[in-house]
């Protein structure tokens, strides 16, 4: 196996040493960790400290990746190409059977939110470390997820009840739902298959390039429609449940800086809210755990119009999510290793979670990116990294000095979040973080994120959605 | 200004910016900062986080130290010998008077227990950021210490209400408390000028080391004698009060894996008390605070007898320890600012906390230390200093790659604080850290802290405050 060490390894004789003390989740001893990137560290680490086994899967791009290194054993399932390694379920199922997993941890991304995937786990006879195919299946399917949603009495933004393929169907809804519009891939994600319809003039060229796009990333061409809300904020409920019935709310996270649906910061609780709303999304989002009888960690998406303070429903990722350390500062939960937890059947460890109480948690995403050009992703390889460290600040990365960034996957290189008593206090250490932050070798988001949070609407909290590609962008031009 | 800048600046127009939402404390504007290593990197930037302006001294040795370049002025005060420069008193007040500064931040160690800098910084009228003079001294002097908590109704450990500085007029009384024997100098602290007499047989030649010890140290030869327990373990609890009677405990932290009386490790909550004696426990250091209308951040410490459930009053540290961040991890405070509010006149901004939940932190000291060596300081150049990130790891340290050891002060390069949901997932989590930190160009403790704690009895919490060197080095040792 083909590993460099870039670093010490970490012990290997710990499980040993653990169980002196505590036992691991009942039911779970080894786990396939499908994934890369940070996830993959982390939950490499998370098995570890939870006294579980660790199987490690990479493609050759990823050789030199720590979640390698960091689990107990390593598999190379492939080529570069997701298609051919991270997204090979039974490449991966293969290789659980062969190492003795009982268990996949399927991260956010790749085979996260694919009920298949769950399926063909359970055939295999290994825990899937998420909620049962079905949750995933009705929450995957965005007009199945807006029907749950309705029928429980939780608000859901005007829109069309189902898919469409041909321009031609949609219109008359679309005139009648009202402009601007957006469009949306049902089988999407991560902001791709979306686009905006100003006014019915743009309709049908828009509708002609979501659904090529919905196409070609997800084989998937039909598009629904909802009404757009070009100044609302996005907030989520960060939610758990177990088999046991216990369905828990951690509160809300903030997730109103995107570009082009991509989230940039992450922030919890949200400076947007009054403390009524805030229950009511949160029992809005509980509601839903219970219905689908959901277990496990997943997060319920919800857009907000701080004007009116309505909100409404958008959608229901069934996965850990990149921004869920924001929730874990604020709540000193370790929300992966609940995971695995509630996965071997154990109850889950935490109960109701009292109101936020003015601590303030902020993730900055930390992009291989250039934001000047367009934030177009900029791999190279990382001749300094020296991230910063100190009081209020954590970073969840899994890059190191002389890493070469593979141009194959995402653009992050890790999440930096910092935590302190107030909002203030947290963007001044941000500030201070964000400046003591050293990399060279590619450009990344820490450029962006400074000017960002020395801005009044950032200060001030009257960002929306899409104020960075309306606002902050044409500002900075201008500049 | 001879500033070499290893890392960008921060900003400096970050006080504008902060007060658009948040007032910097009342009544301080401008702090001195008279400390340097990594608790004045840390003061410098919580100056910043408040809005607040700070002014750094440093000592020539110090001129490539962060906490130099991290405040938004610094002031050379003179040669590397503390008493040149950072234990000089009226320097420091010249610098406070010629910067503008109302208010002064003395940080653990050099003046920030010394009662008369208190009362300079009062007569120079500068906010002194930290309790009364009349506190510090009180609390100053062991002998004082120990009757005010013995008035209170607090637990002291049988021994001498006086310092002797004649060993022939000790002994009547050494032989009347017993032995082992503890013999503490006066003024000391930090376990210097301490010895123990095993039997009375050796109290002789053992008093005389300590009183020559403590004339050297403290330039107080009076040492006073106290019953030895030879295997407690060290519980401090942390406190803080305000000028408007509030007075909060934050419970306790374990520091009971010392060397020398050199604390080595920290932990919250401790691992070896009952609910029951953590309530006494906390209540008798309430009962000190009330007594003293102290105000700030203190620490009440304790022995502990695991066999008997007893516990007794030792000192009280009348200022922000070394060990502050574990508290501040299971929290959720920053107590360094807390230190800054309160001593601005502010009400505290907490007030009681709910008894430990299972959370834990355990913080170790990185020291450029060979504890092969008896734990020589070894002084050196940092050539490389990669320290760990992740979920549940904080670093607080001044140092970087490239940094120059000076060899005038303590040996600290950092401290390495792990959280977890449990005791057994912070030693985990921990185990992964210290794997994952590298660093070269000076020995250090890492090691002593990865042997610690595969120890079986580092996992069970059997050490005690003598441990170390008593039974750990032996087996390494024989090893």
């Amino acid at each position: 196996m083909p590993i460099r060490k870039n670093f010490q390894y970490e012990f290997s004789d710990h499980n040993e040493r653990v169980n002196w003390l505590e036992k691991r989740p009942e039911g779970v001893k080894r786990v396939l960790i499908a994934n890369r990137g940070e996830i993959a560290l982390r939950a490499a680490r998370t098995c570890r400290k939870l006294g579980l086994e660790s199987v490690a899967v990479y493609s050759s791009a990823d050789v030199n990746a720590p979640h390698v290194w960091a689990a107990d054993r390593a598999v190379c399932i492939g080529p570069p190409p997701p298609k051919a390694s991270y997204l090979k379920s039974d490449a991966l199922l293969e290789v659980a059977r062969a190492t003795g997993c009982d268990a996949v941890y399927p991260g956010y991304g790749f085979l996260s939110e694919k009920a298949d995937f769950a399926v063909a786990c359970a055939d295999a006879g290994v825990v899937f470390v998420g909620p049962s195919a079905e949750a995933i299946a009705t929450m995957g399917d965005k007009v199945a997820a807006r029907r749950a949603a309705a029928a429980l009495g939780v608000p859901v933004v005007p829109g069309s009840e189902t898919g469409f393929v041909r321009a031609e169907d949609a219109e008359p809804l679309a005139l009648e739902i009202g402009f601007p519009l957006l469009l949306k891939a049902s089988g999407g994600g991560g902001g791709r298959g979306m686009r905006v319809a100003a006014h019915a003039g743009e309709f049908r060229a828009q509708f002609e390039q979501a659904t090529a796009e919905a196409d070609a990333a997800f084989g998937q061409a039909d598009v629904y429609l909802e009404r757009f809300f070009p100044r609302v904020r996005h907030i989520e409920i960060q939610i758990f449940g177990d088999r046991h019935g216990a369905a828990v709310h951690l509160w809300e996270r903030d997730c109103s800086v995107q570009r082009r649906h991509q989230k940039l910061v992450e922030e919890a609780p949200s400076p947007a809210l009054r403390p009524e709303t805030r229950r009511r999304m949160a029992d809005a989002a509980l509601s839903l755990v219970r219905a689908l009888r959901y277990e496990g960690a997943g997060t319920v998406e919800f857009i907000y119009d701080v004007e009116t303070a309505e909100f409404f429903f958008i959608e229901m990722n069934t996965r850990i999510q990149v921004e869920h350390p924001v929730t874990e500062m604020l709540t000193g939960t370790d929300l992966v290793a609940e995971q695995f937890r509630v996965a071997a059947g154990e109850p889950l460890s935490f109960g109701a979670f009292p109101e936020p109480d003015g601590r303030y948690a902020i993730e900055f995403r930390i992009n291989a990116e250039d934001a000047a050009r367009n934030f177009q992703p900029a791999p190279g390889t990382l001749t300094r990294w020296r991230p910063p460290t100190g009081a209020g600040v954590r970073l969840d990365s899994h890059v190191y000095e002389t890493y070469r960034i593979p141009p194959f996957y995402d653009s992050m290189l890790g999440k930096l979040i910092v935590t302190a008593e107030s909002r203030a206090r947290a963007i001044e250490t941000a500030r201070g973080a964000l400046a003591r932050f050293e990399v060279a070798g590619a450009p990344t988001t820490i450029p962006f994120h400074a000017a960002l949070i020395g801005t009044r609407a950032f200060a001030e909290a009257t960002v929306h959605t899409r104020w960075v590609e309306t606002e902050f962008q044409t500002m900075e031009a201008a500049a």
